[in-house]
């Protein structure tokens, strides 16, 4: 059986032993057994605990071999000193994966817990146990009702991740969450004793509910494998790869970390693009490449046309696109001319950003310079700067929320009318107690679900809505010049 | 009397009339007049117009003529043809300062525009009147009641800034303000006709209650002027500056937006650093950079020490500090030995950055751990991982909250017990409606409250928090160098 399809059938598990569940809400084994109650898991779930009659309500078992049914995949929070044992009861269990949040072996960085490891692995081996981790947070698979968190959307979607890093990964999926992005399944692996990062990314390459992939990683043991692996999958399906671990200090902290060899950065970052894949530097470029590559249609070329901001923010806007290699199109003749037998005043003055503290009064919009631009066959891209900060400080309450709600209904419609690649920037602007308090922070909020439902992707910033977006067309223009090969 | 000194007798008039004053919500003179009132304005408040008896509560004049009692500052909102026979009354009345939000002179490219702008000048010229802008929002003042947009604090603070945007202004001065910045006076001044861009930064260096300022410019007319003048108040203050219009679309952008020669990028940017200034790319970094050198100590050596963040999201900022030439410096002999005399059994595991999810449960915190850092003299800067996502994610709303009030509480004993840099990571982390009708949203903007007021600054990713402090360094380091020219 390929190890895809070994991945896939212990990631839809029938049932679910949690070994070290318990009752105290500050341990791990209480929180895996509530994230299989509140993400609807539909099987079986025992918990584990001898010292437990029943936790959250289910009737709990003193080992694993008191359980009257199958078990076929194990959460194990025990310390490391007991998984020998229990590997041994899920060995007359039958139990086919075991995922390993247990920590404290090889990332110790000393020999007994490196040893203890080799242990684990040798004896999963000889019972025929696959192994997810261990020091990892294991899978989150909405869609089955397994989750390593709280908080996190309960709804499935298209990208799928697997990650060396827990914290990261459920960061992650919280952050790109917050932006519309939904999750086929993601997969916390850790220390990879067995399962490697090959075998996951082979999983999801093949997985037909995946059609993104994000990769978080640290070191690999096979470097070639894991290559070809790569190109492979990025043949299929975009592959965005954040490498961690990149100078001295990351390097040192990830031998604390997983334990994993870093390897040298410049031939990894080269390696990654030769083999047609997307580097992200961090979670929050991955989360804005996530997002462009779930809502955006395919990226054809380079020419973008802005509007929404005014003076200065324009003018910035059209230096950041610059700056990572859009081609900011000047208004075409045919354009200016649309303008000018519209009666439009200043169609001679109006420009590519077009910055709207000029043109209002004149009859024309933002949004119809935006429309204008998208049907020409110039611009490729549009982006729409919603532009809230200013408008909440230039118009009275009722007012920014009039604009800012008029201004995502107009950009649902221009997407629709239009057709082409439309991102919207509207700003983070974390915010203090007092204005999540007032309605500022609420209009803003309402935006950005709306924005969601209206499947257009935003960004918080001109610059990191510029970045993905020449990323994803980078990503097309390759595939375009390799359709065979998918490079 | 230098223009320092004019300057400071405009921005404090004792009386202001705003003309082109009006009822209807939506125009610019009814904005104005609500700023004076909302802000605080003690003098006396005149609205202009002869179509309405009272507007706002206040007696409204049919012309500046009919004002019983000197104006010393005019706020213009009458369209351009009407300047001329404003400034003419202007004349009569005495007034000292006319700020012109009035528009569409010479940035619309047209000939007719740009020869009455020069009418308007000279004829203020002949009347000794002064002038801000056209073509620009003006000033924000709080601490004298005057302000250009709604929304913004009502609180003076020690930022300065000169803005060639006003839209761009009335947003940093908002976003800034989220992260606890407060102004001392910001002037959006647009096309510069009158008083230039030099005179301003003239102005902000002599200004007692100005500490930084912050400038956003497109085009200069007098380049070595200004840079003179950059050099001079770069001596005295941290001088923070964003240049607009760095490539082709943005240049021809500027000419449409105030029709400013944008000049050579390359120049500029050389400039500006050899003046002594500190370039910034947009607002977000220059908010970055603010919020650095108003809440931050000096910062003396690149030595940083990091903590809060789990595997993953440390090996990150490892990262990301390496790539901005800060040093993570590894934990020294003698704090290894502090924690194994105190019997925390991993001392020889845990590294810097420090990894919470492997001290868990050896006695030893994050803040114990960046307490032992700050005391040595290699590091200093410290930085702390506030990690809310993974918090909200890995704990339960209860907890989470708990950790998130507990971290911000320890970072404050932290600051006032080490006394060197403290620099938090916080995420924005936009949020949809939903969430912010949760727990979440609402502890995280709490905990953002909380640093403010105990003087600590924030900053959405350990990215930018990285990449800002760098810079306040190198300021720092420069100054040191050669504290006599302060250059």
């Amino acid at each position: 059986m390929s190890v895809a399809k070994i991945l896939d059938e212990i990631l839809h598990p029938k049932s679910v032993a949690v070994v070290g569940a318990s009752g105290s809400q500050r341990s791990w084994g209480y929180s895996y057994t509530t994230h299989l109650l509140e993400y609807g898991f539909r099987g079986n779930i025992y918990p584990v605990n001898p010292r437990y009659p029943e936790i959250l309500g289910l009737k709990a078992y003193p080992s694993l071999l008191d359980i009257p049914g199958t078990v076929d995949y194990v959460i194990s929070c025990v310390p490391s000193n007991l998984v020998l044992g229990m590997l041994e009861e899920c060995g007359q269990k039958q139990v086919k994966g075991v995922h390993l949040y247990t920590a404290r072996f090889s990332e110790t960085g000393r020999k007994d817990a490196a040893d203890l490891e080799q242990e684990v692995l040798n004896k999963a081996r000889r019972l025929g146990i696959r192994l997810i981790g261990p020091n990892c947070m294991g899978v989150y698979h909405p869609g089955h009702g397994m989750s390593f968190g709280y908080n996190l959307p309960t709804e499935s979607g298209p990208v799928g991740m697997l990650s060396q890093t827990g914290g990261g990964a459920s960061g992650f999926v919280r952050l790109a969450g917050k932006r519309g992005v939904r999750f086929s399944k993601v997969i916390s692996y850790g220390n990879a004793l067995d399962f490697s990062e090959s075998d996951y990314l082979e999983y999801f390459m093949h997985d037909p509910e995946t059609r993104v992939i994000a990769v978080y990683v640290e070191g690999v043991r096979d470097g070639l494998g894991f290559f070809n692996t790569l190109r492979k999958a990025a043949g299929e399906k975009p592959v965005i790869v954040i490498k961690g671990g990149r100078g001295e200090a990351g390097t040192r902290a990830v031998a604390s970390h997983t334990a994993s060899l870093a390897g040298s950065m410049k031939a990894w970052q080269a390696m990654v693009v030769q083999a047609g894949a997307i580097p992200a530097k961090n979670f929050e470029e991955m989360t804005d490449l996530a997002v462009s590559f779930c809502f955006l249609p395919p990226v054809l070329g380079p020419g973008v046309g802005i509007a929404g901001g005014g003076g200065g923010p324009s003018v910035l806007s059209a230096d950041e696109c610059e700056e990572v290699g859009l081609e900011v199109v000047p208004l075409p003749p045919e354009i200016r001319k649309t303008l000018r037998d519209n009666g439009v005043q200043i169609w001679d003055w109006v420009s590519n950003p077009v910055d709207v503290s000029i043109i209002g009064g004149f009859g024309f919009s933002d949004l119809d310079m935006l429309r204008l631009m998208g049907s020409n066959e110039k611009y490729h891209i549009l982006i729409g700067l919603i532009n809230e900060g200013v408008m909440l400080t230039l118009s009275r309450p009722e007012g920014a929320e009039m604009r800012l709600k008029g201004a995502v209904e107009g950009y649902r419609q221009l997407k629709e009318e239009v057709g082409k690649p439309l991102l919207a920037v509207i700003g983070d602007d974390g915010s203090g107690i007092d204005e999540y308090g007032n309605f500022s922070g609420k209009i803003v909020s309402q935006a950005r679900t709306d924005l969601i439902a209206a499947g257009i992707p935003f960004y918080p910033t001109i610059g990191r809505a510029a970045r993905a977006v020449r990323k994803v067309l980078d990503y097309y223009l390759k595939k375009a010049r390799q359709p065979e090969t998918g490079l």
